[in-house]
């Protein structure tokens, strides 16, 4: 199977998502070459905090706010996907590093968001991909993210 | 209570950990001025992927590899942690970015795992701290990273 | 004179340019607000090695690779400019972070090129830019990035 | 040669230093094996703007600051040699990213500035490092940063 064939398999259920997935509750909706968006569901569990300590005293408003590794789990799950989704068969990639911008609190109100990677770059050995995580309900940004792999061919040439 | 205050809150219970903590099973060990360790547990539900798709055919001899998000956020609770712990009574911080270098997969196997923050530049409106995931039994570095905070004082000045 | 104001004022040559802009040799071709793109000549004088030795043993058949400093230095410029376009009279921003990716090799052959960098984020306190660097001959990415600036008001309340 | 023994060779003047670093005017001045310093002398040829415009008015008492840049070229050096000096003869390396955070402005008076760029993880076909820039005078930090490198070998296994 190529990377993307592996990937419509996941979306559509037929292979198994990530065990991480599952655990903080997001998956794969939109898959094609070279792009994959999944959805979550920020939630009370995902919190960093609660008042009156913590990154939460930064928006009084505010109850609480989600972890940033939630949202970069779901960056890195939608770029490393993309990345995925230009494997020949046989071929596999490693996440090599990650960079997320936070650009919106996340909080119990935001609703659903959408987290789409894109490849920017596909060379032989390295890919490096970037996305953007967006409210569902209102479309603004909350965070993005530019990521590296390393990719390694069937035979093994590059390990 | 200063951000010191808090933290040491946290560490001995008397203040409510953050809810991802419980989700993921991680909390702190060690805190002090600018410095916060974590200790966590990954297993088979922060798994990023099982063969013979996804990450995990990279390394053909495991069975799976746990996902970046997990690292991540244990590196972005550590690293913002440290920063708290220098915040003065009613100031606050938030997270701008954050970067993550992924050295070694972590997997079942690979036991308890420590992640030190560590404060590098405190100034008056901006922090920046690093940290280092280790495994608790080899003491072999995992993953590292940086980030840039944003800090407030308790009067809104910088809000 | 707002942000936007002052870089069309550095296009035409009313206002003087970085010194370092002309030490490297790059200058803005195209400033609109949100978007700024800088044109530069790689050179000899910019390489970060010469053979047998360095970066350049990476590309054996090439005489030399230009320094990784030159991309970072013009995807600066034109992500910073990129903010600086969205400033209102009497504010300013100065540049907290920047991480950027080298897709491809710049060498004395590659010819002129061209840098746009893009506002992503504009927020009250906090901005975050992309930007790309192509071959004006190929069109294609030689590197991109992104960066975090720091948004300070005219009556400098966030200073 | 191995690449410490390349360092060193450009350290004593046997071999040639890279072009930009003599359009900059910086230089190594400490090299053992996973661990590279350079000195550089910041001065008004490397401004990033001057005032009333840019980056400069974020400073006010200042007459101008220095160009991201410039700390960027030092360290991404700094980092990079770091780098090649644990590449075993006929082995090569190339950076695919760097991320810089600026904590302090450097000015026309900062002086001497040394760069120490240091080896993180050195993996078989990877390798991370970490830099910091200091103030010569002041020890102060101006700037850190980290960076991933793509290690190839002698033989062109991962080329």
């Amino acid at each position: 199977m190529t990377g993307l064939e592996q990937m419509l398999a996941i979306g559509s259920g037929e292979l198994p998502g990530a065990p991480i997935a599952e655990l903080l509750g997001f998956e794969p909706v939109d898959i094609e070459e070279g792009r994959v968006t999944f959805v979550g569901r920020p939630g009370r569990q995902h919190l960093g905090g609660s008042a009156p300590y913590g990154r939460v005293a930064a928006y009084p408003r505010l109850t609480g706010a989600v972890h940033g590794g939630y949202a970069a789990t779901l960056l890195d799950s939608a770029m490393g996907c993309a990345v995925h989704t230009t494997l020949e068969a046989g071929a596999w990639y490693t996440t090599l590093e990650l960079k997320i911008n936070f650009t919106r609190p996340i909080t119990e109100d935001t609703g659903r968001v959408l987290c789409e990677g894109t490849v920017v770059h596909r060379g032989g050995r390295v890919a490096t991909a970037e996305g953007r995580l967006v409210s569902e309900k209102t479309g603004k940004l909350l965070a993005h993210g530019t990521t590296t792999c390393l990719i390694g061919s069937a035979n093994g040439a590059a390990s």
